[in-house]
Order: C-alpha cells, then structure tokens, then sequence
C-alpha cells in the first residue's frame, strides 16, 4: 500500500494550502486505499490573512494550522519521513507561494524554504515521485530547473515558469501534465478551474497519474 | 439550478465545521451545478483548539474562519437568505455541538443559538429541506423535536438524541437517512467513517436525496 506525504502550507486559499485542493487530494488518495502522512514545516507564515475582508492579521503557525485539514494528524516536516514514503503531493494555496518559497513576491528570483528545497531534492535523487496543484509548481519549477510543469493559462505567470528554466504546458483543469523524466506531475486547479468539481476531477487523474510514477 | 446555503460553524473538526466533510459537500454539489451560498454566525467561536496540541488557544470569529472552506465568499447568518435558497446543508464537525448549539457540553438539555434556531424553524416552515452531516443533527434533534435522525453508533450519543425527544436511526457512514416528513436529510460522515472516500461517497448520496426532497 502505497504511502503519500501530503506537504502543506496552512489552511486556506489566500495563506496556506487550499482547502478544497487539498480534500480533493486526500479523497482521491483514500479511494485508492492509500495512506497518507500530512506534513508541514513548523514556522510563522510569511503572512496571515482573514479570508472574510483580505487584510493581514496577526501571523499564525505553518503546522499548527496545517492540522485543521489534517484533523491533527500532521508532522513537523523532517528528512526521516522519506524512507517511509512512495510518493509526495503539493496542494496549492497562496502558502505555497509565500512560505514554501516566495514565488508570489519574488516571480522568477524567487527562493524555496531551505527545509522545503531539500526534502524535495532528497526525494527526487531516491526516485521517489512529486505532484503539485495549482500554484505549487512554481515551488517544483524553482527547485527542479528543466521540469515541465502546468501554472494555468495566465502568460506572465507562464513566463515566470520558463524564466526559472523550466517548460510551461497548458493543461485544462481536468487534466494533468506528467513530466516522465523528472517524475512530476501538475494540474492547474483553481488556476483555472470554473468550480470544485473540475478541481476533483484533476485530483483524480494526478492520483492516476501518480500511481504510474511510483515504483511497484 | 438549485441554490444551497451551507451553513459552517468554522474551519476545522476540533472547533469548526469539519473541512473533510464541507468540502466533500462542496463537491457533490458542484458536480449538480448547482450554486452554493455559504453562510456562518458573525460570533466568537464558543471555543477554539489547536489542532496540532489539542489546547485551547485565544478565540477566533466564526464567519471570519468559515470564510477559509468558502475561499472568502461567505455571508453572516441572515433570514433574508431564505428567499433566495433551496436547500440548506450544515456540516459537521464540533462547531455545530460547540458554536451552532451546545451539545457538546450540555448533551440533551442543549440549546440551539437563536439566530441558528429561528433561521433553521423559518426554512423547516418554508418547506426548505436541510441535510445535516456527523453531529451536526444533533442541532437538527434539538431544533426539531420528533425527527428521525442519524448521529453513529455510539449508544450514549444515540440516547442523547432519544431524550431530546427524535428517533436515532443507524446507518453507515457512506449511507444517508431521510425523514420524509420533516424533509431532513442525515449521514453520520466521520461519527463512522473509515475515512474521507466514505464521507464523501456519503455526501454523495446526501445531495441525491436531497434533490428528491426539492420542490420542482
């Protein structure tokens, strides 16, 4: 039974991981009969905002709040857990974008989190397959230059992707785009999803996609 | 195209409406096409829990948190809401027991909060059917007196739902209840669950029947 380490940000679209991404996610591994390993790294957010009127409130913890989606079942992200782990998923959500690496303020300069960089470098080197949703591949464009990876059809985010090196590929919701040599696969979810329905279905073919990548 | 208010209590099991479940129902419906309008109380939740530690932590704002699950579009708790609905949905996790009424500390001699109480009686007169998922028809028993509901197989919560004067029904987690005659729809989601597959091969079968109770 394959294990997933789910790497999160946080709990919701404009700070954290997207809910309704990540749940997507969580199901469609659990139809499979997977488990999976929630992780996150344990640090502040970059930032914290209120969902219901936009403006920054007070910073909360990247783990703490990650355990919302996880149901309190989340580890401090750690190097340990790759010797248990057959496959890695990225929900998307602003956190991805501004504490696993600063994509949303820095474009194509930005940095991953060093933790983040090297937990996704020292599974990639073991073989062991990534797939990310929404914003996220900017984080795997960053840390694996030559990827091929989905971002949406928003050309100057598109550009960003190619100036960090990397191939953007236009890709509807629905479906996903696999990168067989680097073993990643993307799915541009709400990037331009029309509702949480299509972001499911692409969650469901990442997972399909993702069981081809991992070695049986 | 049927509108459905879904009414969160939160964002999380511990302390909010629980995010499998939500966003499980969030899918079912958006696989209908049809439109959600996501409500919550405008109130500091009743407690608030770190959901990697389980502590108590300072209270957060019931809309403020619901607003993560609805990506920012929710609207506080108002009657004039009914006019405009079709349906409601309430998830659960332990915001309904904790926030929506007091089950949880009060058990069968709980009280709904009033703002929750008559927005739920006006849409019961009104013919609106409601579908209540994991212990959020404890609210509903509570609310309604007479009505035949699920809430798992533990027996003291069962008999708690007795006392308040409704019928507990048994039914497995990827299974829903209705009540023909108070047009109350329930499935006991993570009160049984093996996990998030069947919450949401529930929630599933949840919208099925509630689109039979809809008036055409």
């Amino acid at each position: 039974m394959p294990v997933i380490a789910m790497l999160l940000s946080g709990c919701g679209n404009m700070d954290g991981s997207e809910i309704q991404e990540s749940v997507s996610a969580i199901i469609a591994i659990d139809q499979k009969d997977w488990k999976i390993v929630f992780t996150a790294p344990d640090m502040r957010q970059t930032r914290t905002v209120s969902h219901f009127t936009g403006k920054d409130i007070p910073a909360r913890n990247v783990l703490q709040e990650s355990a919302r989606i996880a149901r309190g079942r989340v580890e401090p992200l750690n190097e340990d857990l790759l010797s248990s782990i057959d496959a890695i998923v990225i929900p998307g959500g602003l956190g991805a974008a501004t504490t696993l690496c600063d994509f949303a303020t820095m474009g194509s300069s930005c940095k991953a989190h060093p933790a983040v960089e090297n937990f996704l470098k020292n599974a990639h080197r073991k073989g062991i397959p990534i797939a990310a949703m929404c914003i996220a591949p900017a984080l795997i464009a960053r840390v694996f230059p030559g990827a091929s990876v989905t971002i949406g059809t928003d050309p100057d985010t598109a550009a960003k992707i190619q100036a960090m090196g990397c191939n953007h590929v236009d890709c509807s919701a629905e479906q996903v785009h696999v990168d067989h040599v680097n073993k990643i696969v993307t799915t541009p979810a709400f990037m331009t999803a029309s509702g949480p329905a299509q972001v499911f279905q692409g969650a469901l073919n990442m997972i399909e996609a993702l069981e081809e990548l991992i070695p049986s």
